[in-house]
Order: C-alpha cells, then structure tokens, then sequence
C-alpha cells in the first residue's frame, strides 16, 4: 500500500531537512577521508601498495571528474563495518566484522526501497535469532540527494496526545503520529499503547511516502515476569529487532543518509529506558504498584530501583523465552572489555562514549564504568546530525594524536602537488 | 601521642610529592586569579567598587612584595564556599552557603593540627546531625610548603594483604597500611575488616608524624537491613562522617594543601562503591549469598542488580536507624537539580562532570541523567593534583566562553600598564 502526499517544490534545495543534517567538508577534506579510507582498505584486506595506487588514482580521477567517486562492493561492506567498529556509542561492537551488508545502491523508488527495508527485517529477525545486518542505499551526489527514510528506526509505536496533554503510547513519538494521521494514516478504532507507526520515506524530491509495517516484518514479544503475574496483567509488550534507520553513514568522504542498521536489544535499552524513562513509557510507578510496592514520593524503600531491576529481569525472561536474541548489561559489558582488549591488541585505539557506553542499571559494578574512554570520533562512522556529532568527525582514520604531525606534513605535501595538477 | 618519624633531608625540594602535586601558574597567571577572586569577592558580598579598588591595590603591593598575599578571614571563608559551589564532581553542593569555615592558618604544629582535624571530626558529628566544616590550615606561599594530611581521607579502614594475594579489609588501603605498620602502627591482635588507620601528617620539613584516631572523633554505624537479617550477621558497618582530607583548595592564586572538609554520605558511596566495587571490599558475591540469590557466573537472575539495591536500602536504614544524617541517590539528584535551577536563576554557569554527578544506581530515573553538562573547572575550587585535575583548572571567575573575549583584551591592557610599573 503506497500513498504518495505533499510536495514541496516552493522549497529551494538548502531547506531540505536532509540537507541540513549533513556534514559540510571541503573537496580537499573529502578527497583526504577518500585517500585514508582507500590506504585503510588496502592495508586491513591485505592488498598490495601496487593495488592502493592504482585504485586511489582511479578514485582521484573520479572525484576530479564529478567531485565524488563510487565504492566497489568490497569497500562498502568494509566502510560499513568499519564505521560500526568505530561508533563509540555503540557497546555492542564486538562482532563487527560479522555485519552482514546489503548493496542496495541501485534501488531508488521508494516502493522498491521500502520492500527492500521489510525483506532486512525479515531477514534480520529469522526464527528469533537477530542477525546483525545493514542495508545500503543510493549515496549523497554532488548533483542530488538521495531518497531517505524519516522515521528514526523501522518500527515504532504510536504515542497519542489528548488535549490535556495525557499521552497513551510512547511520549517521544507525538509528533511522529501526528505526521502520520496528518499523511492519512488511521490509527487503529481501539487505541492501545504499542500501536506500530507506518514507515516514513523522502523521495528525491522531498516527498513524504508512506507505508504500513507489514505483520511478517516484525515480531513482538509479550513482557512477562517469571513469579510476578501481575506484571503480565499489564499488558506491556516491545517488538524484537531494533532497527536504526535515522543515522547517515559516512565512509571516505561520501554520505549515505539511507542506511538502516540492526543489531539487538540489551535489556536495559527496553526496561532502564523505553519503559522507565518519564519522556517515553514512565511506567515505573505502575511497574511499583504492580508489584505492590510503597510508591509515596518520599518513601525510604528506593521502590525506583527495585521496580528497575525486576522490570529488567521481566524483559530479560521474556525475550529468553521467546527465544529472541537478548544480552543483559553484564553480558554486554563483558563483550565490550573483549573488544576493547581486541581492539588494543590490534594496535587500534577504541572510541568511546563513556556515558553512552555504561548502562543506566548496575553501572558501577561493571568493568566499563572503570575504563578509561574516549570519544575522538573517527570516521567511517555513522552521524545523526551535523549540528551534533557531525560535526566531530574528523578525517583521519583511528589515532587523532599519532597522525597529527604526519598529517600536517601530509597536507602541505599533497596540496602542493595538487595545486601544480589542477587544471587551472 | 605522637611519633616523629624518618627524614627525608636527602630528598630535594622538588622531589617532594607535594610539590609535585601542585598547580604550576606563573606570576602573571596568579595575579589575575587574585584579582578575579577579589572581584568576586567584592560583587558578590556587595562591596563598592572603592572597596574593590583599595583592596586590590593593597594584594598587588604584597604580591610585588613577597610573590604571594595572605587572605582576610572573609575572603578566606567566601572563597572555601565557592570552592565548593565551583567542584564540578560533586552532586551535594545546594547547602554551599551553609559551608562553616575554620581558620587554622596559624596552626602549625603538627600535633595541635592533629588536634585541630579530631576536633573538626566531633563538630561536625555531633548527635549525628552532620554540619558541613572545613577546617584551613597553612598556605603554600613562596618560600615554604606547610605542612599537610597525607592521608586522603581523615577515618580509613585498613587493607590486609596476605601473600596469596587475599586481602582482609578495604583493597585501597593495602599500601596505607603497610606505611602505617612501617611507622609503628599497631594493628589490633584480632584483626578485622573493619580497623581504622592512623592519621599520616607530614610536617614542613616533610617528616611524616601519626596519630591515631581517637574514639571521640568518629562514630560506626552497623548496617543492618530491614528486612533479611542475614546481612546484620555479616558485621559489616562505616563511619558516620566522611571527611576528606587529600585535596588541595586553590582560591584566587593561592593553594591550601591542608583543608580537611566534610559533607555526609550518599547511600549509593557506600553500598554501590565501597562495599560493592571490585578494587574495594567486593562484597556482592557476599551479599547475594546473604539474600539466598541465585550467583553463579552466568546466572541469568540479574543478582547483582537485586544485592546492590538490598545493600543501597541496607545502608540508608542503617544511617536512619542510627540517627546519622545520610541522603539517597534519588533526594540527591533533586537536590543538585534545585541547585542547577538557583545558579543560573544567579546568572552563573554550573560546572558538572556528568560521570561523578550521575549516582551509579537507577542512573536514567533521575532527573540529572537527563542534563546535559560541562565541566570548564573554575576557580576557586578543590583538585587532587596537577597531573590529573588541577591542570585544567582555569582563571576565568564562572563563565569562559562570556569572558574570553573580555579577557584576551584585558590581559593585553593589563600586561602593559603591568611591564610599565615593573620594578625593571
């Protein structure tokens, strides 16, 4: 089912809201990510100093030729797992290289885009055991910009505002509902509280298209708790595969604003924050008194926590249960020690997030909130907006301090090189 | 009693791990730190700008003098205040104007210091309504260093290592413990988790002298649980009063290496850091022993959640029963955000390091999870040591970005009129 609405033809080209997200580089700090992403290739899929030169001077030719070159195959699939291996948001990048990508380049009408999108997601979730895939659309251009989803992730529930301001659903996602009912979208005759929102996209003129989520695309799995009956009598339920579809992949200097990305969930993302935050679900005193806690405001029993853990022992019971892949944040801890440790020994320097890195539950007794960490933000990554960590990006690939002199010299070196090879 | 201990006349001067510690600011730096501390001073207790001008003139005469300047009572007890109010790592600062100042910048005796600190210690005690006290003994000043509390907090328990590497007590401590029994220290004949360390002073000459702790300085709280009393049966138990003692306050360019100060506790210090934490007394396994949790390895059971609340509720009974004063991490994070709202109701920038500000335990349920902050480590304030913290400590009163423009222009101008007056 595809609607096409709106368009928006009396906008000029730099309103667009996707144009305002991207990252604003000069032709030489593009052709500078391109270089250090190629020699990166090359030297971790073992090539030759022979192959670098000859596919860099192929990509030069390229980008003096239309400001932009195209990634082979190969380098896409490395670009994408690189930029995930880079993300020091991310605690979960142990199994890096086992992403699975999917070119889909080629693709540009948003019918067959969105097809391709709920095929990922069946993909991804098989029998129950999420598999980490992404899917790569059409490029930013010199000339164009690509078709792009709007909505954050693939699947996401409704959140409905009456005029009082009382929310059913999810808090965050009023605005995205009001877009969607706005498009034509009808909102189920019995509103519930995890109502699917359809899926958004923005053709390459800014059109908004809408479709519905289709029931194989995704699975939901019914919050139980393992002695709390009443916690199931609150009919809570989140769906399986969580699926990032608002970032924009960078790699080498060119942006794929259309890359939608799936992992899966640690039990914290759901319960310490989709449920319990106040600007989402705020379940926490229903979760209480369920569990027939004091909930008085000042009461001495710190309820909150209590509610925290046995929320995230009922998310963690149920995806076990329904044999949905899920880590709990001690698990996930660990995991990212072993990366970390991997990383070092490889001779990389790991970027990290300290704050997005340690979980919101338990913090202090795992072995992340004692790590050192920093984010330098190295690219190919993945960006939401250039206004926010775009504008981090920096271009050299991995360790800020170690190539900073070399990268001086290497500037001067090579901007005069090719001032006398421009064609003036 | 008193025992004066091993000399380090061997050692030179820079060798000593003071000197080692402290900020290195050039003259000019230190004067403009004067005078922005003397600025604030005179705004913000109402001063006239005569006032400002008089005083002024009078610290640069001593500073053109002797390199250094001596505070008034007043600023001495404004600036121990805003100390506080700037220390971007703690969570407690909303009572900083309650803050009682004593000044010992006479006293300098070590055994009269010692004196001085146990007294402090009962003050602030009391019936066990905690008063926040910081006592100020001697400055660094050209010339000297002043005598100082080596150890970093006033009550420690000791760490007993074994040669199999087990340690009895507090792990942070192992190292303090073996200097201590180096100088003498007695440890009791039947020794426990739970055995306070003597006090370390080093004098001016860096002689070390210890004292032990008198009974009348501090107080134990047995921490009982309302509910499971197997956690009594563990005798686990803290002191009332956590005084520290190993930080060095800086006001307006000059540094107090001796200024013992005390708050109360949070719960989640205790139970989810000392307690809790690997590197200290690494009870959880203990505990969740204690409650009859499931804590295999691999457990599924998030146990580790469920014993970090039990111990969290454990401890703040325990203080409550006690009649100690003692906050939870929930009143805390509403109190720092009251305190976030007033200061910039003032007109002031509020410096927060959001890893030390977040409490390790329900972290997303609180409000200040969700802040957003920025440590820019004004001045006055309280730093561990130039390697770590008191390197980005800066001149700048409250606000850099406002004042950098300011600034530059009035350092220019003050340099000038500064090279004319020079006594070349």
């Amino acid at each position: 089912m595809i609607r096409r609405l709106g368009t928006n033809d009396s906008y000029t080209a730099s309103s667009r809201p996707l144009e305002r997200r991207l990252r604003r580089i000069s032709w030489l700090e593009r052709r500078e990510e391109a270089r250090d992403f190629i020699a990166a290739f090359c030297s971790e899929t073992g090539r030759s100093q022979t192959a670098f030169q000859k596919r860099w001077s192929d990509v030069r030719r390229q980008m003096r030729r239309s400001g932009s070159y195209e990634h082979t195959p190969e380098e896409l699939a490395f670009g994408a797992r690189i930029a995930w291996r880079n993300h020091g948001r991310c605690i979960g990048r142990l199994f890096w290289e086992s992403l699975e990508v999917f070119d889909c380049r080629h693709v540009t009408a948003p019918e067959e885009m969105a097809d391709q999108v709920f095929r990922h997601m069946t993909t991804a979730l098989g029998d129950g055991r999420i598999r980490s895939l992404i899917t790569i659309f059409a490029p930013v251009t010199a000339s164009r910009l690509p078709s792009y989803i709007e909505s954050p992730q693939i699947t996401q529930y409704a959140g409905y505002a009456d005029r009082a301001g009382k929310v059913l659903g999810d808090r965050q996602n009023v605005e995205a509902t009001r877009i969607a009912k706005s498009l034509g979208w009808q909102a189920p005759v019995e509103r519930s509280r995890f109502d699917m929102l359809p899926l958004i996209l923005r053709d390459e003129d800014d059109r908004r298209h809408m479709f519905d989520v289709p029931a194989s695309a995704y699975r939901e799995v019914p919050i139980l708790h393992p002695q709390a009956p009443e916690i199931a009598e609150l009919g809570l339920r989140w769906y399986a595969v969580p699926c990032v579809s608002g970032m924009i992949l960078t790699i080498g200097g060119i942006d794929y604003p259309c890359a939608p990305f799936n992992g899966f969930y640690m039990c914290t993302e759901i319960a310490s924050r989709n449920f319990a935050d106040r600007k989402r679900y705020d379940l926490l005193p229903e979760i209480g008194r369920a569990l027939g806690l004091n909930t008085a405001p000042h009461a001495p029993s710190l309820w909150k926590d209590t509610a925290l853990t046995e929320l995230n022992r009922a998310v963690q019971h149920s995806y076990r249960a329904a044999g949905v892949t899920m880590l709990d944040h001690h698990a996930a801890s660990e995991q990212f020690m072993e990366f970390h440790g991997r990383e070092q020994s490889s001779g990389r320097r790991v970027a990290a997030d300290w704050r997005w890195i340690v979980p919101p539950q338990a913090s202090a007794a795992q072995d992340v909130f004692h790590l050192r960490m920093k984010n330098f933000h190295p690219v190919p990554n993945f960006y939401n907006a250039r206004s926010e960590d775009g504008r981090w990006l920096m271009p050299f690939y991995g360790n800020h301090h170690q190539s900073r002199l070399e990268h001086g010299l290497d500037r001067i070196l090579r901007r005069w090189k090719l001032w006398k090879r421009m064609p003036w």
